[in-house]
């Protein structure tokens, strides 16, 4: 299977999935179909059979499928049948609220360290975290091993710290800084910036009948 | 132009389009070319010069694009050439996060209103807006004219507070609880969730030689 290169536009649906199902299955759900999964997600149930046929068969014709077990196949695809151990650089009112974020524990991701360049901050509890300095970064990272990490910095510093991440072995990055970072092959990036999607969804409004928006 | 439909990843690459150029501007460069835009994001120039192309000449052949100009004309397409007031609902840590967010008022956005359901976070301030009672919100928002709205509360309220913006005319949402919302046709939601991101990023690690994973 993994011998077949799957576009990246299919493994960006493959959490959107999994998060469905992990609803489902919390409503008390055992079962589903790609139709159901199609009419939570808005799109289309072809495309998700499509899909999911990349990765094998999940489900009987007609039987629709096991949620407990495509839940397990997708944690294992997207690599979250693990925890992650992730970094967390920037302890600002938005890493405060990533520390805090109740979400990544059960989905395959757990942050076990804050850094910080403000003196203030340094040494501050942010949940169960102690900011640490930023000057013990990339020792620290290096030493933990940790692969991941999110940046909570400002723009103006986003690149340095992104270095520095790199440089301590961190393989992939999900930014808040509003700027395009620089990085070398074989790391990857992601961003989170919310005025994009703001500014996505104005060049809609009173656009209405031209709109080819998709719900993500 | 408008009378062509175009397709929305064109649209979805406009804000940061606009994004890299308020950068250069504030770097004080004048001038750019598709060239150094897509060094900056990591992607053809050929596809930002069709990009462009969509909606007019922006530049001159071999002179490249006046970065101010470009802006404006990126602002009225994105129709950010106004500021849009936004109400926000959730004043936890995101919520107080996004109110501090110094990055929505110079790109066309202001948040102007809080709520929150919780008695201890009501009437408290959030920067420089009070937190109001959830109870206010339809009146308020409908009162105001308010279309554009920020959901930052739990996945189990969401839906709630999401029938009751449109109620309240909201066109445009932009979601941070991690479920799919039902809103009725011509009301845009756009959803941020870092675990997606972080899920599509942790296929590819050790996955390196199959790696399809565009920068956004």
């Amino acid at each position: 299977m993994r011998s077949k290169k799957i576009p990246d536009i299919v493994i960006r649906r493959l959490p959107l999935y999994l998060r469905t199902l992990a609803r489902m299955a919390a409503e008390g759900k055992e079962i589903t179909s790609s139709d159901q999964l199609a009419e939570q997600l808005r799109i289309s149930s072809a495309l998700i059979r499509k899909d999911l046929s990349y990765f094998g068969e999940f489900g009987k014709q007609g039987t629709g499928y096991q949620i407990r077990f495509l839940q397990e196949q997708l944690q294992r695809i997207l690599k979250v049948d693990r925890e992650w151990e992730v970094a967390l650089v920037g302890a600002g009112n938005l890493g405060r609220a990533l520390a805090h974020y109740k979400g990544f524990c059960n989905r395959g991701f757990r942050i076990v360290a804050v850094y910080d360049n403000d003196p203030a901050k340094i040494g501050k509890m942010l949940g169960n975290l102690k900011v640490k300095s930023a000057s013990h970064l990339v020792e620290d990272v290096r030493a933990r091993r940790l692969k991941m990490a999110m940046l909570a910095v400002p723009a103006d510093h986003a690149q340095e710290v992104a270095d520095q991440l790199v440089e301590a072995g961190i393989r992939a990055v999900l930014s808040y800084a509003p700027i395009h970072l620089t990085v070398p092959d074989g790391v990857y990036v992601q961003y989170i910036d919310p005025v994009v999607h703001l500014q996505r969804m104005t060049y809609y409004l009173g656009n209405r009948k031209h709109s080819n928006l998709k719900g993500f």
